[in-house]
C-alpha cells in the first residue's frame, strides 16, 4: 500500500508521523493532505536508508531540491557524493541525480545508498543514454527499455521520478502551430519529442501511463509529472503548448489519485515576475491542489553567472503565492555542470527564497525565527546571529575579517545604530 | 536654476538631454517628470566631472545605488577608490559615500573628484563625527554644525543628500509609545535622535528646512528624504512610526516641489514579501509619486551572509510595484563593512533585480535584452550570450571551467535539449 493508501485508510506511517513531528502539525493534518492529493511523502518501499522524509505541499514548510550528477562532458562519482552531502548539509530536502555521463546506474546506486533524503530521478535519461550505445540514437529507444528504466530505479529505491507525461502529440502540434524563441529547454522533453516524431508515435509514457502508474503503485514511488514543454525564455512563458500540456497534467493527476498514487506537477522554468502568480493559480485549479515544484522560476534570461539569484526572486513569489517545492539553481546553470560550491550556493540561495515565503505563507515557526535573529541583532550578540543564520561559519568569518574593535561590527563600529541608541535611549524591545 | 525650475520653464538642460538619450525617451517625457516632481535628476552645479547623469523616477530604468565608504574599523581611502570603480564597472547609477573613519572630508573629496556617476552623502555623518571630536559627543554637535556639515559637502559637489527630517518629537513619540523589536537601525537617524533627546530639541533638519531648501536649491542637490524610523526587522515593519515618519515626508516633498527643490523618500528596509507592494503604494500616494529609494527591502532577517540575495528578491518586487531606485545590499550586510568583491556582488544582485522589474514595468528595452539573450542560447552562441551577460568574464570562465567536448556546454554535454530539438525537428525560432 502506498502512503496515499495508507492515509485513506486513516493509518499513520513512521513516514507521516516522522513528518508531522518535524512540520510540527498534527499526523492528521498530513493524512488528510495525502489523501487528498495535495501533500505527498515521497518513499519508496526500497530506499532503506530514508531516515529523513519530508512532507510537500499544502499548510507545509516550502522545500528545496538540489540537482546532483554527471554529464558526459564531466563523470566522477566521488565529486557527485560530494555534492549530495553538501546539499544535504546545506539544507536540501531531496535531491535528485540527473546523471547522463559514466555508469548512470552505479553512481544512481551509490547515491541512493548515501542518501537519507528522498532521491529523484528522470529515468528516461537512462533510457536514452542505454539507447544511444545500444542502438545508436536515442530515438531507437524501445517502449519496452523505458519501463524497464523506471522499473530499475523503482527497485533502487528512488522515491520521486520525473515523466514528462503531458508531452503529447496534441501538445506538440500546439507548439508547432504557435512557434518559439527557444522550443523546447527540457532534457527529458527533447528526448522524449525526439523519439515521438522519429517513430510517428504517442509518447509512451501518456499512452501507457496505466502501466506507469502500476509501477509507481507497486514501489510508491511519486510522480513529479514534468513539464517537458515549459518556457526556456519570458518570451515563450505561459503560452499556449505550456497550458496545454498543464491541463493533460491536471487530468493525469486525477488519474494518479484514482490509482493511489503519490503525484505532483512541474512548473516553469523563465516567467516574467508578473506571470508567477498566475501560472501558480493555473496549477492550483487545473491540477485540484496538486503540490507544484517549480524550476525557479527565473524572472529574466539574462543573469547567467548569477541565476542562484535569479531564481531565488522568481522562487520566493512562487512560494508565496502557494508553490510548495522549489528546484534549486546554481550559479553556473545555462553555462556548466555545478561544482560543490556551487551546489551549496543554490540550496541556500533557495533557502532564503523559501523562508521569504514561508514567512507570509503563515508557515509554523516561520516569522520567530526571524524575530530570534532580530532580537540577537538587536542585543548585538555575533554568536547567535550566526547560529540562526543559514551559515553560521560564513557569518563568524565575515564578522571576523574586518576585526571589529569594540562590540558592534567593522560596517558602523562606534557609530552603530543599535548601540546608539541603547546608551541615549534606552526604549529597547518593549514589545516582549 | 535647479534641474527642476529649468524644466518648468521648458528648458532643456544638458543633463535633462543625456537622460533623455540613454533612456530612449523623447526629452518632454524628463521634463513634465522633473517639474511635477516624479522624477529627479541629481546634479550638483559643482560637480564638474558628472558626465553619467541619470534620472530616477517615473517610467524610467530601474536604477542601483552603491553604498561605499570608511568606518572607524577600516579606513582606506585606496580601498575606497577602487570600491567606487568596481561599483560602476559593475553597473551602478550612484554611488554613496558613507564614510566615518578616517578623514572623512578628504575621503569625500577624492571620490567626488573620480566620480562621474552621481554621488549621495549623509551629511550628519560628518556632523556627528566632527562633534565626537569638538565637542566629545554626537549629541553635543551644533545646528550651526550640522548645516556647515551640509553646506561644505554641497560646496564639494554632493548630488544627493540623505536628510532625516522625517523624525520628529512626533514620529518619535510614536515609536515610544509603541515599541519595536529593533528600535532604531538607521545611523543617520540614530544620531539625530540621541541629540533630540538629550536636547530635548526639535530634528533641526525639519525645524529649520527651509534652511535646508535654500542650500539644496542654491547648489541643485536632490534630497534624499531618509527614513530614521525604517523597520530593521520583519517585526517592526509598516508600524505607525515608520508611517507617521512617511506622512511627514510627504508633506516635506510638497515643500521642496514648492521650492523648486528635487525631493525623494527613502524606504525600508525588512518587510515581509506580502507589505511590498502595500509598502510601494503607500509611499507614491502619501508622497504624491515622488520616486522612491529603497534600501533592499530584505524579505527575511536571517539571511546574513547572503543578504545580497534576500534584498534582490525584496528589491525585485518593491521596484516591479513602482519602487525607482535601490539601494543595493552586500553580501556583508548586519555583519562587516564590505570588501571590493562584496561591492560588485551587491551592485549585480541588485541589477538583476532591477532589470526583472524593468520587464513587467514596460521599461524600454527590457524585454528585447532578455529576447537576444534566449536567442543566442537557442543558437549555442556563447561569446554573444556572455556578451549580454551582467558579468561576461565570469560567464566565459564559468563556461569553459568544465571544458564542453563540442558545441554545448558541459551541463548536458551532448544531451543538451536545445542541440536535440535542432537536430530532429527544425522547429526553430518561428517566432521572429
Amino acid at each position: 500500500m502506498t502512503q496515499m493508501d495508507l492515509a485513506r485508510r486513516g493509518t499513520v506511517s513512521p513516514q507521516v508521523r516522522f513528518v508531522a513531528e518535524k512540520e510540527g502539525v498534527d499526523v492528521d493534518f498530513i493524512l488528510s493532505g495525502l489523501a487528498e492529493g495535495k501533500i505527498i511523502v515521497p518513499s519508496n518501499i526500497n530506499h532503506k536508508n530514508l531516515t529523513q522524509p519530508c512532507g510537500i505541499g499544502k499548510g507545509l514548510r516550502t522545500k528545496i531540491n538540489a540537482n546532483i550528477g554527471t554529464s558526459p562532458d564531466f563523470c566522477d562519482l566521488e565529486t557527485e557524493l560530494r555534492k549530495l552531502q553538501t546539499a544535504i548539509a546545506a539544507g536540501a530536502d531531496t535531491v535528485m541525480d540527473l546523471s547522463t555521463g559514466g555508469d548512470i546506474c552505479a553512481i544512481r546506486k551509490a547515491i541512493m545508498d548515501a542518501s537519507n533524503v528522498p532521491v529523484g530521478t528522470v529515468p528516461v535519461y537512462q533510457a536514452g543514454v542505454e539507447a544511444i550505445e545500444r542502438h545508436g540514437a536515442i530515438v531507437n529507444m524501445t517502449v519496452e527499455e523505458i519501463f524497464r528504466a523506471i522499473e530499475e530505479q523503482a527497485k533502487d529505491g528512488v522515491d520521486f521520478m520525473t515523466v514528462h507525461c503531458g508531452v503529447t502529440l496534441a501538445s506538440l502540434a500546439r507548439l508547432k502551430k504557435q512557434g518559439r524563441v527557444t522550443d523546447i529547454v527540457s532534457r527529458g522533453g527533447a528526448f522524449l519529442i525526439a523519439w515521438m516524431l522519429h517513430n510517428d508515435r504517442e509518447n509512451p509514457l501518456y499512452q501507457y501511463y496505466d502501466r506507469l502508474l502500476d509501477l509507481a503503485k507497486r514501489y510508491d514511488f511519486a510522480l513529479s509529472l514534468g513539464d517537458g514543454l515549459r518556457p526556456g525564455s519570458l518570451a515563450d512563458a505561459t503560452d499556449r503548448a505550456q497550458v496545454e500540456e498543464l491541463i493533460i497534467l491536471g487530468e493525469l493527476v486525477d488519474q494518479a489519485r484514482q490509482a493511489g498514487v503519490q503525484a505532483m506537477v512541474e512548473g516553469p522554468g523563465h516567467l516574467p515576475l508578473d506571470q508567477i502568480a498566475t501560472n501558480v493559480q493555473l496549477e492550483k485549479s487545473i491540477c485540484r491542489g496538486a503540490p507544484f515544484y517549480v524550476l525557479g522560476p527565473l524572472v529574466t534570461d539574462v543573469g547567467a553567472g548569477y541565476d542562484h539569484i535569479t531564481a531565488a526572486i522568481g522562487g520566493a513569489i512562487a512560494a508565496a503565492y502557494g508553490a510548495d517545492f522549489l528546484c534549486y539553481v546554481t550559479p553556473t546553470e545555462h553555462l556548466s555542470l555545478p561544482s560543490i560550491e556551487d551546489v551549496k550556493e543554490g540550496v541556500i540561495a533557495s533557502r532564503l527564497a523559501a523562508h521569504a515565503a514561508d514567512i507570509v505563507k503563515g508557515v509554523k515557526g516561520a516569522r520567530d525565527w526571524d524575530e530570534q535573529m532580530s532580537r540577537a541583532r538587536k542585543a548585538l550578540d555575533w554568536e547567535t546571529q550566526a547560529r540562526l543564520s543559514l551559515d553560521p561559519e560564513l557569518c563568524r568569518k565575515i564578522h571576523s575579517k574586518i576585526p571589529p574593535k569594540g562590540k558592534t561590527c567593522s560596517m558602523c563600529g562606534k557609530y552603530c545604530a543599535m548601540a546608539i541608541v541603547e546608551k541615549y535611549l534606552g526604549i529597547s524591545a518593549t514589545r516582549c
